[in-house]
């Protein structure tokens, strides 16, 4: 199958072929590389590149091509070249790792993962945020507005969705500054200092490759024309700010101080075996939501580690709201696309208690905290804390595909002025 | 004072001097010159460059200059050269336009402003939205929650916003493709249209041009350091689209499909004399947002047109939240900051009727449609009605300087699929 030496376990085989932005050398997120600020470019062997993830390397796409699209330092610029040369990219790639002829060639360019660091992949355009686990919103409709139904009446006609910050979508790794901001009690003035309701939301992301016009809405069933690749995305919360400030125009400080996302961008091609119906709707759609002809539910299976333990195994495969429907509410009013455009799909929730993709609802708003190995308990998030989101699904090929990871580890805030 | 021939009430005189990106020929906004995507660099000379307005005129700062950040198609080089390189600049600008052994050198690089296509001024990072005129909020809650209080209980405790979309931001003049989308009449199913409230909402706009790092907030009186200057911003909404789809996380698609800003920025510098003491607050507030020593209140009288009309004059200085606090607030939970933000003020509205900054306030929601001197009414936006907004501010040198416009004509809806 290929000249590759493969781990027979791995994640990252043949079938899969994420896309991400590394420099050979490691350092930190933040400073890759003494020189990289001055002298960019290809030539420049430090400099941050596209790579994709092959078992245990990365094959370096800049190195081996020569192709300055590759030497940006995102993807953006390989992203707009449209979803023709995602397929030719896909089918070179391919043929380099499996053809022995190439294998000379292509062999000098085969990095040690374990040797690089990962970049954030994109170049965020606009960030927008769903809501689209019914066990999810329900779940916080029961504890919020008991006695009430637990969905709002516009649920079921609509993805909900808000903007958020692109400016704090960073890559995976970075730490987590516990927030500062207002809340407050009930009956009592606000008052200011370290969120104490520091809480994750494990979700899926979708990255738009090919802009569209203003004015000019996407049809659902142009989604895989638009949208490039999946990735695992963090949407750090804070609880207590964001229930003082939301009411009545959304999140707003409570989500927007980190949203981390994972290295690697697994192409939507590659996912075409994990592909599953949608849940049956209990409203009838509204014809430019309605996709029985052309479902985009995706069976993946997240897992979310608290400081190396399982805390829970939310199933994607339940979405009440795909990535498609999404695109195409996103969109119907006009409002145009951006190569580099993120959307997530809200918190991942099952039925399952276990399969619950926040510590409010694993914790059921600090009713039934979690208990972890070394007999401590959680609610929320501690400082130190580290919060690994996984995920794997079916490939073409039969073996699982996975998408890397999304962690962070919660640093004390600063000083409060 | 100078040797160049201003109009006696032009409002960009010296002691404007604002910043916008402008094409030396007219030309449409989506195309500037047919060569222009080609043949980038200050040598093209259809090529969008950075000017500066004076009297009837633009000086051409690349032109004059040749100093390449002038000829990069948006402000962000420019701002992101920081406060001293801001003060500076202005500097040389006011003594080439006032010292006349100057001239022979300036003279060529004077364009009528007549002449030139004007462009989006910034290229738009993130894109906030505030709530801060007290009046408005007052408004609208009487409008949709009659019998209960007209603010939030978090209202007086910080300036509530939201983000929106950044990649429908656009300049002045670009058409407003009236929305499509879902909305609903109580115990109706929802349905599938072109809006049937469109509204506008003048506000004033705050560009961000030096950064801030994540995890570290940016101090209320750090504002002139960070933000380089102001513009007027048309946020368009669709009410009924809005209705229903806001609770609970705030506006979507009922104001992403446009938001419209002029297209000169006005430098922070020159509203000095319009800075006043913000409004007397009814809540103590928290020392991250107190203000008492240092008020960022800005008298801006704003006026808003309907095919010509004036139907408001909104005054800004009553704003309860400054863009000072706005900042601060913005920023305390360690989000950071990127050259291009724009954060918006919210709706300016006044106490009197006649100074209410949307549609749904000056008709208070269709009870009291406005009449227009061609025997018309109107309680939101038809197709074919034009709305602009200005305002001037009182400058330095005595003189009232102006913001230039803020403009939009509203285009059917396409066709529903």
């Amino acid at each position: 199958m290929t000249w590759l030496d493969l781990p027979s376990d791995t994640g990252f085989g043949l079938a899969n072929l994420p896309y991400g932005i590394f420099s050979p050398a490691r350092a930190t997120a933040h400073d890759p590389s003494p020189g990289a600020a001055t002298t960019r470019g290809p030539a420049h062997p430090g400099a941050p590149r596209t790579g994709v993830a092959i078992g245990d390397h990365v094959l370096d796409l800049a190195g081996l091509t020569g192709d300055p699209v590759h030497a940006t330092g995102s993807l953006n610029a390989f992203m707009a070249r449209g979803p023709e040369s995602w397929a030719s990219t896909r089918a070179m790639i391919t043929a380099w790792l499996t053809d022995p002829a190439h294998r000379e060639r292509v062999e000098p360019h085969l990095i040690p993962r374990s040797s690089v660091t990962l970049h954030l992949p994109i170049e965020v355009a606009d960030y927008v945020d769903f809501y689209s686990s019914r066990d999810h919103a329900e779940n916080l409709g029961r504890m919020f507005r008991p006695g009430s139904p637990p969905l709002t009446p516009n649920w079921k006609h609509l993805p909900i969705g808000y903007h958020g910050r692109s400016g704090t979508v960073r890559v995976s790794g970075t730490p987590v500054v516990r927030p500062l901001g207002q809340s407050r009690r009930p009956d009592e003035p606000p008052v200011f200092g370290p969120s104490r309701r520091l809480d994750i939301e494990a979700e899926v992301g979708f990255v738009v490759g090919m802009p569209s016009e203003l004015g000019a809405p996407v049809a659902a069933r142009d989604f895989p024309s638009h949208v490039f690749g999946v990735c695992l995305v963090n949407d750090w919360s804070a609880r207590d700010l964001q229930a003082w400030e939301y009411v009545p125009l959304g999140p707003f400080l409570g989500k927007s101080f980190l949203t981390s996302v994972s290295p690697w961008v697994v192409p939507l091609t590659a996912l075409a075996a994990a592909r599953v119906a949608a849940p049956a709707r209990d409203e009838p759609l509204l014809p430019y939501l309605d996709d029985r002809d052309d479902p985009w539910g995706l069976d993946l299976s997240l897992e979310v580690r608290l400081n190396g333990t399982v805390i829970s195994r939310p199933p994607f495969a339940g979405m009440y709201w795909t990535p498609a429907q999404q695109l195409a509410h996103m969109t119907v009013n006009g409002a145009s696309l951006r190569t580099g455009d993120l959307y997530a799909s809200g918190t991942v929730s099952g039925p399952a208690p276990d399969t619950r993709g926040s510590l409010i609802e694993l914790s059921w708003n600090s009713q039934e905290p979690l208990k972890l190995p070394d007999g401590s308990t959680r609610s929320f998030l501690e400082d130190g804390d580290e919060v690994t989101i996984t995920a794997t699904a079916p490939a073409a090929d039969g073996s699982r595909l996975c998408f890397g990871e999304v962690t962070g580890r919660v640093v004390p805030a600063p000083p409060a002025e």
